[in-house]
């Protein structure tokens, strides 16, 4: 069993959605990639927020195994606050505002004990930022990375040099089409194991996700939820709950990366049965493994 | 083994694609259906067409193994004709024209050595035409039925009425939602059911499908297609290939109606490799077979 490293933004939600509505709670990539991996191994996290971040969120992350040492608190600063409301379909959301606060300046440092965590992720962040952690993780054999639209958009060639550096890519349909030019995802996915990852993986939210390795293409369905109450964080448990497991496993075969499909879109599903990541802060590993013969069920024939 | 009966439009489609374009190639609902049928059992097809209808077309019916005796030719009239351009990335498409000619006066007539067919597909047509159609089919025992948003929004009692007396409803997901109220797919697939029927499909293209019985949900991927190359008639080919196959099995077994969503989706994924149903002319069993397997492939974990 090997440790995974979260490097992203912690931050604060504010959410409406059909079902109701929440105001600045927990948010953020790196947490909810952090809370998802920690069902499955340590996870050690990489953020900073300002010190009107409630110490109970980080107790919450320290309660589920996820070690803190790496999110920074700036004193005097405020933590990132970002708001967003949600469509009647769910299909699309809006954002309200992004107040970037402490972390438009952040500088990921690692802590030298997580310079040679094998499994590392890189959340959203700008792919400079990205490029200067993989140069810290100097022991990252596994690195998983995700990002925007905007950095396709803006800062495009070093984004496809930290891919060409990473061993997974997760993103979702429109930026995989975005970045790669292909209107069509499957050729977008293939496209993008061109770029050098030894796998990609394109979420399509509800609809599931498309595993492309050399091997070959593994469909993962959307698990189906008559009510999805929030949707925030979804992409990031997946990403989170894949490394957790693989981490946690240590065996990069095909059947145990598509496994680890499965574990993401595990977490990722009851993620969006409440907000923030509430549902997870009671998630059992037994509920965990139901689930994953839910799948099981869903799927075959 | 069974025969299958379907009932809907026949016509010529002119559809432009990014790949290219074609002019007055044979399309329509009951041809898609049943030629995609035709690869598991005998089908009995109904429609009209005018006498600019090729002859040529009927010919490829019958060498198929579909009994053409139910289709109208009508002397002096002129064929369905539906115009249609697909945007760059397929995910919609503008119908340019749609000239109902012969289908405006459609009323169906099954032939006597119909009636007794026990799979009946009713293709989409005005529901009080299906109605009339179930009347006249006193042996059907298995009836699967289509519709669009048009019928939903002007004659949805009557709609509502075949639907009671149908066993599997074919619907796209938006109009699942449409007909239901409900936002979600998964919410409108369970009320699909509470309309009626044993089993509901809610199609959703290259995401794939999902079936709803009793006995749970069955989530169908898309087939990884690199170059979609025309989707008119996919629709109608699930619909052909599911039911089709389930003539030819007469088994209604859970297990059986997944196969039978599999078959249909490898008929439908084909289909989109060529316009019209031009893959489907040299389309073979080992073929079907061999993407059946690639499904299992897929999905497998």
């Amino acid at each position: 069993m090997a440790e995974v490293l979260m490097v992203g933004s912690v931050a604060l939600d504010s959410v409406e959605t059909p079902y109701g509505k929440v105001d600045r709670a927990l948010g953020g990539a790196a947490t909810f990639a952090s809370v998802a991996a920690s069902f499955w191994t340590p996870v050690q996290a990489v953020g900073v927020v300002g010190d009107d971040f409630d110490p109970a969120h980080l107790a919450f992350l320290a309660q589920r195994g996820v070690d803190t040492e790496g999110i920074e608190v700036i004193a005097g600063g405020e933590t990132f606050w970002w708001g967003g409301v949600y469509s009647a379909d769910m299909n699309s959301r809006e954002t309200l505002f992004t107040k970037l606060n402490v972390f438009e300046e952040f500088h990921p440092v690692l802590p030298a004990a997580y310079r040679q965590t094998p499994y590392l992720f890189l959340a959203n962040i700008h792919p400079a930022l990205q490029l200067d952690v993989l140069d810290q993780a100097t022991g990252a054999t596994f690195v998983g990375l995700d990002t925007m639209n905007l950095w396709i958009d803006i800062t495009r060639d070093t984004l496809l040099q930290v891919i060409a550096r990473t061993s997974a890519v997760f993103l979702n349909d429109e930026e995989a089409r975005q970045l790669t030019g292909e209107a069509n995802p499957v050729a977008a996915g293939l496209a993008l194991l061109g770029l050098g990852p030894r796998l990609a993986v394109v979420k399509k939210g509800e609809h599931g996700a498309l595993l492309f390795t050399a091997e070959g293409i593994f469909s993962a369905p959307g698990y189906p939820l008559e009510r999805v109450f929030d949707p925030t964080g979804c992409g990031d448990c997946f990403a989170g709950g894949f490394m957790g497991y693989l981490a946690a496993t240590e065996d990069l075969s095909e059947a145990n990366l598509r496994r680890a499909v499965i574990y993401g879109s595990v977490v990722a599903s009851y993620n969006a049965e409440d907000f923030s990541l509430d549902r997870l802060r009671t998630l059992t590993s037994d509920e965990i493994e139901a689930r994953f013969e839910g799948f099981r069920r869903l799927t075959q024939f």
